[in-house]
């Protein structure tokens, strides 16, 4: 498969001038930031913005290492035989109308097969939005630029039988300046299906957290060898659709894919050691604890607060992920004693009150985290109280390196606490905006290192 | 407890030209926005901040509607006793250092009782943050002006156990531009209490949706009759804390409060018809439904989007709420049938397709909306896809406009979706980051008014 993700040569079938046509903005895309050679196929044309056109793939001299088809569904088959007979490895197939749609769909797909069926040729859709390699300029997504944040290059891959769904994950990860390495959209999946992508990802060095939008397996024994061929090195997370009777009624006409028992799949996950979520928001919020690549020793969470309402919901949403609560050591609540006001009462959670200076943060972060009975630290900001500011970044950011323990921040506002939130994050810290989103993203984490 | 809100003289008991202490705070807040009388009390100074000072309430010659007290515990207990002579009708008590701290703090809290006992006198407090009125410049909260994000005047009011947390809800507010009327951080509240609290905004004209963080509930009878009273007229959204063993015992170091059994509590909110919310996220998500203030005739969804995943996800959260998927007319299919591609089988969700232009979501959205198997419109848009712009808006605002059928919008994505969710927000539209965040909101929407 690495010739759809490092190709030396590309043929664009239906590459176009038209500035409406996807044609256009996937030859527009591969001129900008791929350094192979280009070759654009369009029989009516012999150039193609400055590039000399061609009308078939088989009229190149040069070998082609993959080829992007978006022909209309009536002439892309034809167009399929001729990368077959150019022998050319790689074909992704964005043009939809196929089994998706109607009996007449179904015919033509079932055709494709046949023309496919013992060549060397392999391919990615039909009925997709195709391929993305951030390290190689390749890129067939067709969304305009001026709408999607592109994503910097960084270890997160990501497959999607949604074209839309895919291509949203792209632009949250891009919002987030989350780095990504590859993604496909693989749409009706003839051919290359969802567990040969994963089992691609497995062996792919730059790849380290596979996300994955799945509405329907197309083998289940398969799915859940790669699930497990993966699951131990890499964590991938699945969110799943078509769960139930009607959302896999609907997913048989979005990628005419049979959505299977979601009862069956779920025991596949959790045999395969994959990770559910339940939206793409949750998905992120466990890509940025599993990044951290600490291993906690065990569930016992040790919680710091400035805001005791917080305190109080970080200690439901631990309990309610059947998470514990540490019993802190005697020095520990001695220690923290010290820079407390005389009456206040040690424990966990501890409440620094709303008036903790960073004093009295850096004396308690450090000795709960030291504490033998805690394996994982969590810090709740309440970012609005007077004499927190941006200098309890460096107090977190200290500890967090000098430790082998996970430290995760918790802040909820607006402004001036994403502000803050942003300036953690980038001391590779993840911060959650509610105690029950950092509580859930605790668990994954635990789970994934203990079970 | 009108004088809480709207008073027309006020005493700051502990006023300060100290920029570190909150009695300058407050006294600045005051001297900012509000039009009536202001007392700065503080025995050590003749002068504050251009205004006449006061060794005690006792020697202000006219009458005081509302004292503030930021005074320590220590002094704290014969400042009230000076505001009962005085017989000032309401305290709001931001000391801290009573029954949340040890033993000694609760005798302080026992002593404050029986200094009010029999009096006219009105306790918010202690150990709190105090209240705010958009409408009548009454504002005793302390945060930074740079930090928070004010809302504007509107008619959300919140009350809140814990100050870190109510802050945040107004902070949150302000940011998604959401108007607030009133709010109450109530602390350990010795004498007004939530339920009080409750009946107040359950009276109040400028009040028509009340949000509230609770610990513990003081007199649980009580409690359900309020609710009660409120929640016929205005929905109430509740965030219960201590709901675990750990996190009640969390809440009493806190506010002092019994947090009392979660599964009494959450049969009382049925009892009662209050929504319960289970972060702060979610409790303005419901805010955002309930607003719009359009009353589904039953559970019956119609989805449309350009993003089949989308659809697909749609369908799995509506029916895991309990919701159903309507079952098109068939007029409704026809008429979509004649904007679509011919290939394309039409049911709800509709997919209208990646390259779905404005018309054909015209069309579809006023079919749908019109078809009377359809209660309630859900659109999600698939903001990333070439032929998707802005103007969407107006097709949503105008079939908004026309029909008594909510209708609700989902976005998923960064920089461009946030700017085009926004437009539609204020049409007052509301607008949802994921499938299952929107459908949940339906489900409180339809929950509450068919139930």
């Amino acid at each position: 498969m690495d010739s759809f993700f490092k190709p030396e040569s590309v043929a664009i079938i239906g590459a176009s001038e038209d500035k409406k046509k996807l044609g256009n903005a996937i030859l527009t895309n591969f001129i900008n930031g791929f350094k192979g050679k280009i070759y654009p196929i369009n029989p009516k044309q012999d150039m193609l913005m400055g590039l000399k056109a061609y009308a078939s793939v088989k009229d190149v001299k040069g070998k082609i290492d993959l080829a992007i088809i978006v022909v209309p569904a009536v002439i892309a088959n034809k167009a399929v035989k001729d990368c077959v007979d150019k022998k050319i490895p790689s074909v992704v197939m964005i043009t939809a109308g196929y089994r998706e749609t109607n009996s007449n769909g179904v015919i033509l797909e079932n055709q494709l097969k046949l023309i496919i069926k013992n060549s060397k040729t392999r391919i990615i859709g039909p009925n997709c939005i195709g391929v993305m390699d951030t390290a190689h300029g390749v890129n067939t997504l067709f969304t305009p630029a001026y709408k999607m944040k592109k994503p910097k290059n960084g270890f997160i891959s990501i497959l999607s039988q949604s074209g839309a769904v895919g291509t949203t994950l792209i632009d949250i990860a891009g919002n987030k300046n989350l780095g990504v390495s590859k993604f496909i959209s693989y749409g009706n999946r003839i051919d290359l299906d969802e567990s040969d992508i994963i089992n691609y990802f497995a062996k792919d060095k730059e790849t380290k957290i596979i996300l994955a939008y799945i509405e329907g397996v197309k083998d289940g024994r398969k799915f859940l060898d790669a699930l497990k061929n993966i699951s131990k090195n890499k964590p991938i997370i699945i969110l799943k659709a078509g769960k139930s009777d009607m959302g896999a009624k609907a997913a048989a006409s979005h990628t005419g894919s049979l959505a299977g028992s979601y009862e069956i799949f779920k025991s596949v996950l959790k045999q395969g050691g994959a990770i559910e979520s339940k939206d793409m928001e949750d998905m992120f919020d466990y890509v940025n604890i599993l990044s951290e690549n600490k291993k906690p020793k065990g569930k016992r969470i040790g919680i710091v607060t400035n805001g005791g309402g917080f305190g109080v919901m970080c200690t439901d949403a631990a309990l309610a992920n059947d998470l514990e609560i540490a019993e802190f050591d005697k020095a520990t609540i001695n220690c923290i004693k010290n820079v407390m006001p005389e009456y206040a009462t040690i424990h966990n959670p501890v409440d620094l009150i709303g008036d903790a200076d960073i004093r009295r943060f850096k004396t308690t972060i450090d000795a709960v985290t030291n504490d033998k009975n805690v394996d994982i630290v969590a810090i709740y900001l309440w970012t609005l109280g007077t004499t927190l500011d941006f200098s309890i970044t460096d107090i977190i950011s200290e500890v967090s390196k000098k430790t082998k323990k996970p430290i995760i921040v918790g802040a909820s506002g607006s402004k001036y606490t994403k502000g803050l939130s942003t300036t953690i994050k980038n001391e590779n810290i993840p911060v959650y905006t509610t105690p029950t989103r950092l509580m859930d993203a605790v668990k994954i984490l635990v789970n994934r290192t203990l079970n």
